[in-house]
């Protein structure tokens, strides 16, 4: 099984609210059509401009108050919104003739300080059998202690990858992969394959409430498997990455 | 904790595809306003003309054969029609200032011939506990034997009912209960009181897939709770049955 990762800001334009890339979906689901169903797969999809304003409007991410029934209200408008988008990927991947399924992540984690406690993947493991393409998201989420947060994909992907020993992970980005600074800034430098030693200088993502390429990597050193960090506007890389070519940044399987 | 069913005829029109009676569950809305957060609830609703014309479309009860992507892309679409009313239903309680939260039936329930063999509840559990109120609908189901299948409203009621232990359950129906023949019939006479030796001579009803009348009765009689039969279409209806009026049909605790 194979892990794919369709970030946020490649779905979306995170500067314009509800918007939707359409085009780059459709290239995924081209190049996943040539490889199903000799491959599974599991896709898992960041918030994009769906998802994270509507985190931020109703400060999910500070937890939940007794009695705070607007902030629960919020929750399940948060939760609507990616709903919402998740559908037109779905959508998109039926029309290719791919059996994408919509799995939606509050249902079936739990947090407890931002880490997951719990994760149902029973139905998730049978729908792979079935052939079905199960497709996650981030998603609004119980905790524990905090009462509600973010579960980021890039958490539901590490999860996943462990828990159902994937082949590898991929992480589909707005840029070729990995730079030790800001890419764009003078100097950045992709990065070829990144481990618990390498220096990241990055800074947060403008409006990523899950913590951006920081995260993202936190998240793929805790994975057993290979990961690949590439850039998803380019058609053909996943496919390179998929068939174990050489392209973006890798972290090598522990 | 009171479980409602909203059952799919009076939610929607089921001679008319994707037709959603919004009056009806802005009044189930109102009445229960009045009594959250005193009172909490968990919500099932049927799938109306959105999920029963999908699901025989598609043949998902049949079961599923190797290699037929076909089949699995419908029951993809049947979800997403599923979802697509759970929404409608899940907006007009947010308006209303009460936290529905949407749960994906087919994202935690495994059926094997047609019994649920798996419910993963636990996000229900804390759910109920930080104040929302899950809303969960008949859905498409990924079934041990036969591959894919349909869980009913009914059966999730009574897996719920018996599982977390409600203090009643109560199905919204568009007559006044059970009767012992086809309402409307000549001699049709409502029942007061239903048990296992109720003799019940009705039918099946017209395009409810998964099995109408009959198989409400057959769920009811697994719970162990007190259930209501009630005409979900006259105001005030619910609000007794919550507060323990004589109304509609009753089957007692057992």
């Amino acid at each position: 099984m194979i892990l794919i990762k369709l970030g946020g800001s490649i779905i979306s334009d995170k500067n314009k609210p509800f918007s939707f890339n359409e085009g780059v979906v459709r290239n995924v689901a081209a190049e996943l059509k040539n490889l199903y169903p000799e491959k599974s797969f599991i896709l898992v999809h960041g918030g994009g401009s769906f998802g994270h304003p509507m985190a931020r409007k109703y400060g999910i991410r500070g937890g939940l108050a007794a009695g705070e029934t607007k902030k629960l209200i919020g929750f399940s408008h948060t939760h609507e919104a990616m709903l919402e988008l998740n559908e037109k990927i779905i959508d998109i991947f039926l029309k290719a003739e791919l059996p994408a399924f919509s799995i939606s992540s509050s249902s079936i984690f739990i947090t407890d300080k931002g880490n997951i406690v719990h994760g149902e993947l029973k139905v998730i493991k049978e729908a792979l059998k079935i052939g079905l393409i199960p497709v996650l998201f981030g998603d609004v989420v119980i905790d524990e202690s905090k009462g509600m947060d973010i579960i980021s994909g890039d958490a539901i992907m590490a999860y996943i990858a462990n828990e159902m020993k994937a082949e590898k992970a991929i992480f589909l980005m707005d840029v070729d992969g990995i730079y030790d600074r800001e890419p764009g800034k003078k100097d950045a430098r992709l990065i070829d394959v990144i481990d618990e030693t390498t220096v990241i200088r990055h800074g947060m993502e403008k409006i990523d409430v899950t913590g951006g390429i920081k995260n993202k990597i936190r998240e793929a050193m805790k994975m057993d498997c290979m990961v690949y960090f590439i850039n998803g506007m380019v058609k053909g890389n996943l496919t390179k990455a998929i068939k174990g070519e050489k392209i973006g940044t890798i972290k090598k399987r522990k």
